[in-house]
C-alpha cells in the first residue's frame, strides 16, 4: 500500500512542506531512509541526518527551522514521535493478519470455555475449566493450565506458560517465554539443614493492558495472590516473585528483579537490572537508575540510584568523591607531614 | 472440605484457644482474612492486624499474649509458620488433581522407558533411551533428549527442556522454562578474533530433592558433568555455567548466575543477582547479600556483600563512610586552610 | 571407540612420550581421569594432578617438563587445549547421531520452504512464507514465525521462538528458550499517566556463525533491524533491546544487558551481568568485567569495570581506596585534634 504526504498529513493532522504527491509505502530510521520510505526526527541529536536522508517523507516538529536544504517532503506535527506511533499503529492494523481459528493438532479440554473469535495455535494446551474469552490469542505451544482465565483480546505468543488458577485481565501482551504462576521460592529450613517446601497455593493475578516481556517470570503466592495492576509494562527476563503486588502504569525495564512481599506502587519507571529486597513498600512516581539495589522502603516521588540505593543526586555527588578519593588521600599524606614539621 | 479448630490442632498438635467448633475451608494472610479462612502469625510486624482480622482461626505462637480482645479462635503452637506450612502440604495433598497417564498427541521414543505411573503430556518429547522413572510428572511440552534420566518422583512443568544425556535425581521439581544441558559457553579464540566453538561432551547431573525455577539454565560441562548436589534450590532465571559444582542443601534467590568450573559448598544461602566468577572456590554456610560479586575463593561460614564481595560488617562501614565522604572532603580542605595560616 | 596414542598424536600433530599403544575411549578432567580417558593440562594450577591421573593419556605442552614420574602416556603438542578442542570435534562428529527428516506430528505451513536434509522435530510449527535453507535443524517446539529465513546449517535446539520476519543466518546454534524478535520495549507516557504501545514494525537480523545461548532474549526494531554480526557468541539469559547494533566475534557473558539503540563494536569480551545504557556507542575491543554498568560512550580497546564503569585500573585503585577509608577518616581526626593543639 502507498500513501501520499497529503493523506498521512491529513491522518496525523499534519501540514506538507514539500511535494504533496510524495508517496511512502514503508517505515525507516532517519539516517537508513531511502526512497519510499517515511522517517521522522524527533531527537535533536539526530537533526543533521535530515539533510542527507533518502526518504521520501519526513516527520518534523511545527517548530522546526531547516538550516541547509532537504530533499525530503515534511510533514509538520506538533509532536512528530506521537505522530509516528499512531501512524504506525494505523499501518499495522491494516497490515495485520491476526491469526484466528483453531489449528490441529492442539489440546482443549472438553471443560475448557473458548469465547467468540479465539485462536489457538498448533500444539497449545488449554487445561480443564479454563475460559478464553472473546477474542483472545493463544499462540502455539502455550499452556493455559486448570482454571486459568485470559481475558477478552489478550495475546499469549509462542510458549507462554499459565500455571493452574491464575487470572490475566482483558488487552494483555504476554511474549514467548513468559511463566506466569510457578510456585514461589519458599522453604523452610529443618534441623539437620536441609529444606521443606512451602505449599504454594496463591495465584498470580494480571489485571487489564499489562504487557509481560519474554522469559518474565511471575511467581504463584503463597497464599492469596501475586498481583500486578492494570497498565503495568514488564520488559524481558524480570523476576517478580511471591505475594509482590504491584500497582498500575509502572513501567520497569529488563532483567529487574522484585523479591517476595514486596508492594510497589504506581506510575513508577524503573531502568533495567534493578533489584527489590522483599516485604518493602515503595511508593508512587518512583523512578530507580539502572543496577541499582533497593534495601528498603521507599517514599512516594523520589529518584533513587546505587548500590544500595540513595537519592540519585547524593550519587552523582558520591560518584565525583570516588573518583577524587586517591587524591584525598595524598593531600591527608601531606598534611600529616606538613604537621609534623 | 471443612475443618473445626479442635480437627487442626489435633493434626498440627496445637490447642484450642477459643471456639473449638471454629470451621475454615481455606487459607488467607492475616491480613486479607475473612470467615471461614484460617491465618496464621509468625512475624511480630503483623501482630496488630490479629485484633481486625476476619479469619475465623488464626494459628500463634504458644506464648502469645493477646492485649486487646480478638475475635477468631487460636491455635496455640510451637511455630505457626512451620505449622501453617503442615497444614498447607496435608491440604494441598488432599487437593491434588494429580495428572496420570499419557496425554495424546505425545511423541515417545520407542526405545524410551516408562516407569509406573508416570505422567506424560500432551505435546511432550521423550527421546531415544530416555527412561521416566516410577511417578514422573511430565508435562506438555517438555523436552526430555536422548538417554536423559529422570528420576521417581520427579515432576517436569510444562515447557522444560533436558538436553541429551542429562541425569535427573528422585523427587526433584523443574519449573517452566529452565533449561538443563545446554552447551557451556566454550570457546577458543583463532588469530583472526573470530572464535571456534569447543565441544561441549559432559553432561548436567542433578541428585535428588532439588528444585529448579522458571527460565533457570544450567549448561552441559565441557567434559565430566556440572554437578547439583541434593536438596539445593534454585530459583528463577538463574544460570549456572558449564563445569560448577554445588553442593547439597544450598539455597540461591533469583537472577544470580555461577561462571563457569566454580566450586560451591553445601548449606549457604545466596540472596537475588548475585555473581560468581569461574574457578573459584566457595566454602560451606557462606551467605551473601543480594547484588554482590564475587571475585575470588570464599571460605566457610562468612557473610559477604558488596561489588567486590567483602565481609558484611565491612560493607555496611564501608557503606556508611560513603555517605559522610563529601564532608571528609570538606574537612580536609579546612585543614589546608588552617595549616596555610 | 578406541584411539591408540600414537593414532590420536597422527590427528593432531603431536609426539607420543611414552606407551604408543596405550589406548583410550573418552574425554575426563585431568583431576578426575580414568583409565581409558584422554585428558589435557593446559592450565600451571593444575599440573600437580598429572603426576596422580588415572587417565591413560594426557596432552601437555611441548615445553613441558616432568618433575616427578607420570603414569599416564603424554602426547606433546604446540597448544594442548586447543588440541583437546580439536579432538573432541573429530570425536563428536564421529558420534554424531544428527536429526533429520520430519517428525510427526509437526507443522509445516504450505508456503513454507524446506531445503535439502533439513530436521523438523515433532511438534515444531514452521509458519507462512518460512524459509528453512539446507540442512537446518528445527528441534521439537521450536516456533518459527510467518515469513523467517533460517540459514543452511543452522540449528535451533528445542523451545526456540523466532517472530514473524526475523532473519537467522548460516551456521547459527539458537539454544533452547531463546526468543528472537519479540516486541521492542516501545511505550509512549499519555497525560492521564498510562502508556500507549508503540508498533514494532522491525525485525531482528542475525549474521552467519552466531550463538546465542538459553533463554536469551533479543528483541525486534521499532523500524529497521535489531542486528548480530557475524560470529558474535551470545551466552544464556541475556537481554538485547530493540534496534541495538552489534558487530562481529563479541563474546558476552550471561546475564548481560544491553538497552536500546546502543550500538556496540567488534571484538569485544564482556563478562556476565554487564548492563550497557540505550542510545550509547561502545568501541572495538572493549573487554568490560563483570556487572559492571556501562553508561557513556566507550573508545576502541579499553578495558572497563565498576559502576559506573571506570577504566578498570583505577577501579581497582577505588577499591583499594575504599578498604583504606575507614582509617582515612580517623587519620583526619587525628589531624582536626592536632591542629586544635
Amino acid at each position: 500500500m502507498e500513501f501520499t504526504a497529503t493523506t498521512i498529513a491529513q491522518l496525523i493532522n499534519g501540514t506538507v512542506d514539500g511535494n504533496p504527491q510524495a508517496t511512502v509505502s514503508t517505515f525507516a530510521k532517519i539516517e537508513e531512509g531511502h526512497p519510499g520510505a517515511i522517517s521522522f526526527l524527533a531527537n535533536p541529536k539526530y537533526t543533521h541526518y535530515i539533510y542527507q536522508t533518502h526518504s521520501s517523507v519526513v516527520l518534523v516538529s511545527n517548530d522546526f527551522v531547516a538550516e541547509h536544504p532537504i530533499s525530503a517532503t515534511l510533514i509538520r506535527v506538533a509532536n512528530p514521535y506521537e505522530a509516528v506511533s499512531e501512524l504506525m499503529t494505523i499501518a499495522q492494523r491494516m497490515m495485520a493478519q491476526a491469526p484466528s481459528g483453531i489449528e490441529q493438532p492442539c489440546y482443549v479440554s472438553p471443560t475448557a470455555t473458548l469465547g467468540k473469535d479465539v485462536y489457538v495455535g498448533a500444539f497449545a494446551y488449554i487445561g480443564d475449566g479454563a475460559v478464553l474469552e472473546e477474542g483472545a490469542k493463544i499462540y502455539p505451544h502455550c499452556y493455559v493450565g486448570r482454571g486459568v482465565k485470559i481475558g477478552a483480546g489478550s495475546i499469549l505468543y509462542s510458549g507462554v506458560k499459565v500455571y493452574d488458577g491464575c487470572k490475566i485481565g482483558n488487552r494483555c501482551i504476554l511474549h514467548s517465554g513468559a511463566v506466569i504462576g510457578a510456585d514461589g521460592f519458599g522453604f523452610a529450613p529443618t534441623a539437620d539443614g536441609s529444606y521443606n517446601k512451602i505449599p504454594q497455593m496463591g495465584i498470580v493475578e494480571i489485571e487489564d493492558d499489562v504487557e509481560i516481556g519474554a522469559n518474565t517470570t511471575i511467581d504463584r503466592a503463597t497464599m492469596g495472590a501475586t498481583h500486578i495492576g492494570h497498565g503495568t509494562k514488564l520488559d524481558n527476563l524480570i523476576q517478580i516473585a511471591h505475594n509482590v503486588q504491584l500497582g498500575h502504569d509502572n513501567v520497569f525495564a529488563a532483567q529487574t528483579g522484585v523479591a517476595g512481599s514486596t508492594k510497589i506502587g504506581s506510575n513508577c519507571v524503573f531502568a533495567g537490572q534493578v533489584g527489590f529486597a522483599g516485604h518493602i513498600t515503595v511508593g508512587d512516581r518512583v523512578t530507580i537508575g539502572a543496577q541499582s539495589g533497593v534495601p528498603n522502603n521507599v517514599p512516594d516521588g523520589v529518584t533513587l540510584m546505587g548500590y544500595p540505593a540513595i537519592k540519585s543526586s547524593d550519587f552523582l555527588r558520591q560518584t565525583a568523591c570516588m573518583r577524587r578519593l586517591r587524591s584525598l588521600f595524598d593531600d591527608v599524606d601531606q598534611l600529616k607531614k606538613e604537621i609534623k614539621h
